[in-house]
C-alpha cells in the first residue's frame, strides 16, 4: 500500500466447524490482504466443537498465522442436550475433520473467553468494521444475539455460509447441512434484524475445485502447500462418491469469505428470510410470507455467482499464502 | 401510432381456468395494444373446463371483444383420470368462478379445434410473435409439446403463473395451485427447453388489489366495469378470509400478462427449473441440481417486480377498457 494512504481493513471473524472447506476458508481470510482475522470461534457440525477447535489452532499456525486466537463456543444446539458428528460429515472431511491428514499439534492453547462473548465484545469494539461469517450452525451467533441483541445493529455483516433458496438441501430435500444442524438458531438470527447475506447451496455448488487446482499448492513446495492439498484431495475423492455429477469439490465456506470481502462477486436477492423449524420442510430456508411485502429487507441472498472470478481470486490468494508459509 | 411507423404487435394466446384473476388477465390483455389477443385456450383448474370455456367467452363479449376465439382443451391432468374442483378454488373464485356474478350467456360457441392444435397452429404462423400465458396447469402447452416438439424453438416465449422458488407455496409448504394440479406437465415444459419465464408467488403476493381500485371501474357506470368490480370483490373477500394480512387480493394472472407485455415489471433469474414430481416435496418448483451448472439456462423466474409500475398500468389499462366496453 502506498505511503500516505489509508485503507479501513475489516475485521474478521470465523465462526466454524472446522473440516476442510472451513480450512480453506482460513486460508483465504488469511491470504486477504483486505480484511484481518481477529479471531475464529468454534463451533460443532462437521466433527465435535472440541476438534474443530484443534484443527483452528493448529491450522492457522501452519499458515504462519499463530497470532490468530480461538474460542471455544457452544457445543451443540440451543434446543439439543448433545451433538454426534453424522456419518456422512466424517465420510466427506475425514474423522478428523482434515480429512485423516496428520499436522503438527497446536503450541496454543484456545482462548479463555468464550466465543460468544468474543463476540459481543468484538462488536462493541469494531462496530460497523467488523464482519461475522459463519460457516457451520448458527448457534454461536444467535446465542451472542440472545445475550446482546445490539449487536444486530451495531455489526458491519454476517456473511454466512449455509442454507439453499433456488436449489435442493443436501441432507434433506429442503434442508442444508448447517441449517439443519440448528434451525432455531438460525431462524432466530434471520428474523433478528442482522444484516446478514446467505451464501448456500444456490452458488456453493457452482464453484468448484478439482485435483489440477490442488496440486498447484503442493508445486509451491512447502509443508503448509503440501498439507492442503491432501487435505483438500480427500474431500474431492469424497464429492466424487456423492456428487459425481459436479466434477470437483464444492467451495462452500471460502466462498463465503470472498463475498464478505467482495460482494460483487455473487448476484444478490434483497428478501427477508426465515427456516421452517418444526414443520414438514424442517430446516427449509424460504423468504417469509408475512414480511412479503415489508419494504425494509434485512437479509441478501446470493442466487447467481462470477465463478471464474472467484476461482481466480481463491486460487491465486492461497497459493501465495502457502508458498509462503514455510 | 404515427403513420408510416410500423410496430410489429405481439400476439398473445392466454391458456386459462376462467377464474377471477384471469378474467383480470383477460381484461388486461384487451386492454393493451402491444398484443393482439389471438385465442384463449381452455384449461381446468379453478373451475371445470367446460364452465371456464363458458366464461371466457362470455366475458370476452362483455369486455366488447366478440372477435376473440376460444379452444377448449384437456379436462384433466394427463396423468389422472379426471377433475374435480377443489373446495379452496370455489371458495375464492365463486362455484360459477367469476364470484357468484351473473352475466350474459355468450352468443358463440367454443370452437371445433381443439386447443393443442390451436397452440400448435399458431406457433407454426406466428413464430418468434407468439407469446403463451398459460396461468392454471400446464397440461395443454406440455400436450403440444409432446406433439409437436419443434414448437418450443419456434414460440417468442412463454409466461406462466404458477410455482413459487423464494416463498412457501398455497396448497401445501411447497406447491403452488396451478402447479400442484399438474406437477409432470410443468416438470415436462420446464424440462423441454421452452424459453419460460416463472411468474409465481415469490412476486404475484406483492401485487395487492383492493375494494378502493375496484370502485374505480364501477365508477366507469358502465355495465362491464359494474360486473368487473362485482367479480372482483367476491375475489379480495375470500382474501380476507384466506390471506388477512395481505390486505388485497393477489393479482396472480393479470401479472403473467402484464410480464409478457413488459418484462422490465420484475427482476428475472437465470436458472433450469424443475418440478418435484413425486418426492416430499410433490409440486415444489426448484432448481434443477442436475443443471446447476450448465451455462445455457431456459428459463427465468421472477423474483421481485416494480408493484406500483404495475398497479398503475393495470388499473389505467382495465379502466380504460370496461370504461369503452357499454
Amino acid at each position: 500500500m502506498e505511503k500516505g494512504i489509508t485503507m479501513t481493513t475489516k475485521k474478521m471473524i470465523l465462526d466454524l466447524d472446522t473440516g476442510v472447506d472451513d480450512t480453506l476458508a482460513i486460508a483465504l481470510a488469511l491470504g486477504s490482504p483486505e480484511v484481518e482475522l481477529i479471531g475464529i470461534t468454534g463451533t460443532y457440525g462437521n466433527v465435535l466443537l472440541e476438534q474443530g477447535v484443534r484443527n483452528a489452532l493448529a491450522l492457522t499456525e501452519m499458515f504462519g498465522h499463530p497470532e490468530v486466537k480461538v474460542y471455544a463456543g457452544l457445543p451443540h444446539a440451543l434446543k439439543r442436550d448433545g451433538f454426534e458428528v453424522e456419518e456422512i460429515s466424517a465420510f466427506t472431511h475425514g474423522k478428523n475433520g482434515i480429512g485423516e491428514i496428520e499436522v503438527p499439534e497446536p503450541t496454543r492453547q484456545v482462548e479463555e473467553q468464550n466465543a460468544v462473548d468474543f463476540i459481543i465484545e468484538a462488536a462493541e469494539k469494531y462496530g460497523k468494521d467488523l464482519i461475522l461469517v459463519p460457516t457451520g450452525p448458527q448457534t454461536n451467533i444467535a446465542a451472542a444475539i440472545e445475550k446482546k441483541p445490539e449487536i444486530v445493529d451495531m455489526i458491519g455483516a454476517e456473511v454466512l455460509m449455509g442454507g439453499a433458496l433456488t436449489q435442493p438441501g443436501n441432507v434433506s430435500p429442503c434442508s442444508e447441512a448447517n441449517i439443519h444442524q440448528d434451525p432455531a438458531a438460525a431462524d432466530y438470527v434471520f428474523r433478528s434484524g442482522m444484516p446478514a447475506t446467505m451464501v448456500g447451496l444456490d452458488v456453493t455448488l457452482q464453484t468448484l475445485l478439482t485435483y489440477k487446482d490442488t496440486q498447484k499448492w503442493r508445486d509451491t513446495g512447502t509443508f503448509a502447500g503440501q498439507k492442503l492439498a491432501d487435505i483438500t484431495d480427500y474431500y474431492i475423492k469424497a464429492y466424487e462418491t456423492t456428487a459425481p455429477h459436479l466434477g470437483g469439490c464444492g467451495l462452500h465456506d471460502p466462498l463465503a469469505v470472498g463475498v464478505a470481502i467482495d460482494p460483487t462477486l455473487v448476484d444478490l436477492l434483497d428478501i427477508n428470510m426465515m427456516v421452517d423449524v418444526d414443520g414438514p420442510t424442517y430446516g427449509r430456508t424460504i423468504g417469509d410470507p408475512d414480511r412479503l411485502n415489508d419494504p425494509h429487507k434485512t437479509m441478501k441472498v446470493a442466487v447467481g455467482v462470477d465463478v471464474q472470478r472467484f476461482l481466480d481470486m481463491f486460487m491465486e490468494r492461497i497459493t501465495k499464502l502457502v508458498a509462503q508459509a514455510k
